[in-house]
């Protein structure tokens, strides 16, 4: 089994990977805290969902840019986690944003995906969308930076 | 008044820009949310402090990346309202962020700091501290650009 | 006539963007000096290609990953004007790129994209391709922010 | 001797580091095809000068913007050229590049920094100037990724 990103085809170094990610993912206080959840968890791609609550909120009812940034790191990350050996961890190295509408309406969905896996660096991307009477509309994009730390599992 | 950013010296364009700002701040639900404060405001600089506690967290107990980025984005946003007149509001357009070590430590400082002023597009920076025994270690460096809406007080 | 990017239909603001565009890349000696040229200009996307020669060459035989961002930088940066009014011009804010591989084989391409239309600000992005032995190898990924500039038409 | 950037002592792992970073810089035809130069290498800095010649020009009779780019990535990159070991040697991974003045003047400087040296990836900036009448204004500010490859000389 694979997936193929255009150019690439990329193998499944870990069978596992969807237990490993949400376990991950569930120990993530901070995913709690802004009520955060994983519903979506393929090879090379996953999905964060935030429900519009008024404690992610900014001065203007919007949900916070912080936290649509959060979940597109967060999500782009755990895409490359998904791609990776049972024995190694991911690291997000560095990442850009561009807001490029508010977040506005029910909820929030970062889609992070792999672009290019290799060795040790894995470069991701995700689309963040809010959903608007039941239709996604975008609302940022990112291009990150992942790094793979082999022989680290993540207990 | 003003303030000199190495080649650039940026009049004050609006007397009130603390009151301003710190108003703004003190509407965002979700700095409230992640316990932030923003015990520093000055002209062409802001500070976002957060305290360690458990709810921020990741999965290794330190502070989640997604902590850091907020934070830092916010702080340079702020830092970027400072400058602007007082019938003008600041967007965040996109921003580019770098991990340079774990968030750890008993709290993180983001300071936030203008770059590059302009009528339309405002360059920053922020770097994200974390305080470790009394000690900053730099663990995130940010460069962010910054749209200024004119005629768009904020309420 | 317009064109869709996923969830943005585009409309044609100015019918004569090619020629506007063409116009404008001859006038660029710098990539008269690299050998560029512009054989792809459609609404919201365009391509430039360069030949591999000696001259635009870093120490290994690559071709510079400078010129590799030079195109990706331009070839967006005329996407987003095939889609702004005749009277006005773009600027590119910032970009982010990330190299994937080593640009190698005997010409790139790269593709620039109009992500997201807006009326101050434009998101882009670029794809650079090394083909090699006639086929496309991604070799770097940009993210690029564009600034539309009202009534400044580019003589 | 060592070289102090503000939190972070960095030790000279390679004291023929000048020499190693000029003789790899002077085999990039592509720097010499911009008429680039290289007239200061320092522990975690270095200054690669272009002066102002219409072959590097775009429509407007400024310096391309692409050329501010290549030298801004390669100026940060041989920064952390020189703090690497001699058996090692740096990939640049990805850079953020902020546009903030237009490149006018006689001749421009890059002027690339270590920010952060790690053993497998380094943070780097560069700021480039224009240089007008003798003074230096701030044109392009950039943010950078360096990977180490240890083991791989260049030769």
């Amino acid at each position: 089994m694979a997936t193929d990103t255009g150019d690439t085809v990329i193998t499944i170094a870990n069978p596992d990977f969807a237990k490993a990610v949400l376990s991950s993912f569930n120990r993530q206080n901070a995913m709690q805290l802004i009520q955060a959840s994983m519903p979506v968890i393929e090879h090379g791609l996953t999905e964060i969902h935030v429900p519009h609550w008024d404690g992610i909120e900014q001065q203007h009812g919007f949900i916070h840019g912080g936290v649509v940034g959060m979940i597109a790191d967060s999500a782009a990350g755990y895409a490359a986690m998904t791609v990776v050996p049972a024995d190694a961890s991911v690291l997000s190295v560095e990442y850009k944003l561009n807001f490029m509408a508010p977040a506005n309406g029910e909820k929030l969905i970062a889609r992070g995906q792999v672009i290019r896996p290799g060795k040790t660096l894995i470069v991701t991307k995700a689309e963040v969308f809010s959903v608007v009477d039941g239709q996604e509309k975008v609302c940022a994009l990112m291009q990150q930076t992942i790094m793979v730390m082999h022989g680290r599992v993540e207990k």
